[in-house]
């Protein structure tokens, strides 16, 4: 698939204009394109530009709810519960990550559980905005059931990415994963590059490995069984009771301790996703003295990356390193965005009658995208 | 390997009056003899009685003191960092862990950092302290560099498990699982077998997978390069890096926020190992209604016990369900010990001036071990 490359300002704006059309107010446009376009500057192309169509769906389908506010249930100084009332999970995020922030720099340590949300982009957004105010940070949601937990053949948790953020120097920490070994868009890739999926990757129906794309995507779409294994893959001999575990963490700390829906009932409602999440800031500070704990941190990241290298291996990166990097790099050069998904932010603009072209000037869609137009 | 049953009130005595006979008073004995044998009734042997050569080498080496109190350096109302001064493992640990809980139930969360340590045995033990008393409990520890990072060819963070339990019914969750794709323990069960490793364990000096388990274990006994591989394995394809990520956060939260000894140089002192914890308790009822947490999560995994089973399974397991089936298997048949830790045990009795037969009478050991006894 080929790409265009387009400025950040251009995307920013871009985004912001389409949720703003949508009816969000300016400053909540300003959030989610920021967590959009954070994931695409990361490099993470999955949880960028290329929602967007995703979203739309979702406020069409009526589980979005452009005018829900979310509100707070139960509080303590150390921790809340928030229910989302099915709004944008970018700005149900944003909100009760920045009350974990606050509980944290008033009590040390904030914690907040929340339910009835929507996909959130992302988990590492969250964590870093806590890291950015010298805080540790962590973000973690449940989603539509994709991980089979070991020795099953149906899907039962989401792909529950957890993620941690940590102040240190010249990189924070950053560290986002997704529970399961991969998660769907890259099972979607290799469908789309017809090649056959790597072993430890995915289940069939039956719950025996299968390395077929096409079946396990169609199987996953009509929960017909199967799905994606969790990190560690479907036996206890690589760990698979451990990726599944760390599964389950995610779901505790969002639709556990929220009182909210679990990854196998998440989006099988008409109205809404269900879907849960939880955040957590610390202030490194109740543990003494707040810059020699980043500096010994920094230390032991400088000492790994200066580790002795595998053969035929160039660089030890530690976790946010890559993201860096990309992030630099994009912001000097452009972000680039695939054809593809440029095809979908013109049906975008057409159903919104926002002017494609005052944004992308002199951008034509490939043939191949033909028949494509005004139907994603 | 053969195995001789006892009973657990015998190896209880036995344990006990072993670490009085070293020097512990009464009440630390009980502590790191209950860590240990609730290992054994977990049927996680290799942190179970097996061990207590290994501290009893610590002990001789002075890596271990005897006569070292636990001492809190920094502490606020949700957190504290504790000194162990080379204690015992298991009596620091628990001092910790007693502390984050105390935290957790004037405020809400206690999260406990401790520099300074030994071996602490099973991290689940302190997570289920917690859990006992309503609350969810984390535990972890850093140890001798064991990982080998995605990307490097030499051990740079130890097996780092992490633990979390919280209450739930009829089964708590139990979740104690190293970062690194199996524990050293299974290399050497392999070794003693005569068996190749299974791939995506180890890697060899170079950083390449390898599946000699005298080859990898020689290279970490010398300290030669190589070692296991992160959960995920050894490339990004199947997850290397969120392993690695995993043994990231034991770090941080043991070695990290208490200025303590990293992984990478635990172990390298005469005097000391440095091994570091990391503790924390939650109180569920400050997200509202303890109870009504418990009973959907409860539910949860109940869904996920009677979820449809892969072909040819025969159960679907939730975190824990094993540890509390062993442990009652083993409290009513006896718990199995094998012939091996049974002649350690021997010479231990030896060292210490115990009388072995009068804790296991009748009990020979097979002449394949004439050669071991006094050697160990």
């Amino acid at each position: 698939m080929a790409y265009v490359t387009w400025s950040l300002k251009t995307l920013e704006r871009f985004c912001s204009d389409v949720f703003e059309t949508f009816g969000f107010s300016k400053e909540d446009s300003d959030r989610i394109s920021d967590v959009l376009l954070t994931a695409d500057l990361y490099g993470i192309e999955s949880h960028g530009m290329q929602r967007m169509v995703r979203y739309h769906k979702g406020i069409e389908k009526g589980q979005i709810h452009l005018d829900a506010k979310p509100e707070v249930l139960f509080e303590t100084p150390v921790s809340a519960v928030v229910d989302g009332h099915s709004g944008m999970g970018q700005v149900i995020s944003a909100f009760a990550m920045e009350k974990a922030i606050e509980k944290a720099k008033a009590s040390g340590v904030g914690i907040v559980s929340v339910r009835n949300s929507n996909h959130y982009g992302i988990a590492g957004y969250y964590a870093q905005m806590a890291s950015r105010q010298g805080l540790m940070g962590f973000s973690c949601t449940n989603s539509e059931a994709i991980m089979v937990p070991t020795f099953a053949r149906q899907a039962m948790l989401g792909s529950n990415p957890i993620a941690i953020a940590a102040p240190a120097d010249p990189y924070p920490f950053f560290f986002d994963a997704s529970t399961t070994v991969v998660t769907r868009g890259k099972l979607e890739m290799y469908n789309k590059m017809g090649k056959p999926l790597p072993d430890g990757w995915a289940l069939d129906e039956t719950g025996a490995p299968c390395t077929e794309a096409p079946r396990v995507l169609s199987n996953i779409v009509g929960k017909n069984g199967g799905g994606i294994m969790p990190l560690g893959g479907s036996t206890e001999t690589l760990g698979s009771h451990k990726g599944y575990g760390w599964g389950m963490v995610a779901e505790l700390f969002s639709s556990i301790l929220s009182l909210g829906v679990t990854s196998n009932e998440c989006c099988t409602f008409p109205d809404k996703t269900g879907i849960c999440h939880g955040f957590a800031a610390i202030d490194p500070a109740i543990f003494g003295d707040a810059d020699a704990i980043k500096g010994h941190f920094s230390d032991y990241l400088q000492a790994l990356r200066d580790a002795p290298k595998a053969e035929g291996a160039e660089r030890i990166y530690t976790h946010g390193e890559k993201e860096v990097a990309a992030a630099a790099d994009r912001r000097e050069n452009g972000v680039p965005v695939n054809d593809g998904t440029m095809v979908e932010l013109l049906d975008l603009c057409n159903y919104l009658k926002l002017d494609f072209s005052s944004y992308f000037p002199g951008y034509e869609p490939p043939a191949e995208f033909a028949g494509f137009a005004g139907n994603y």
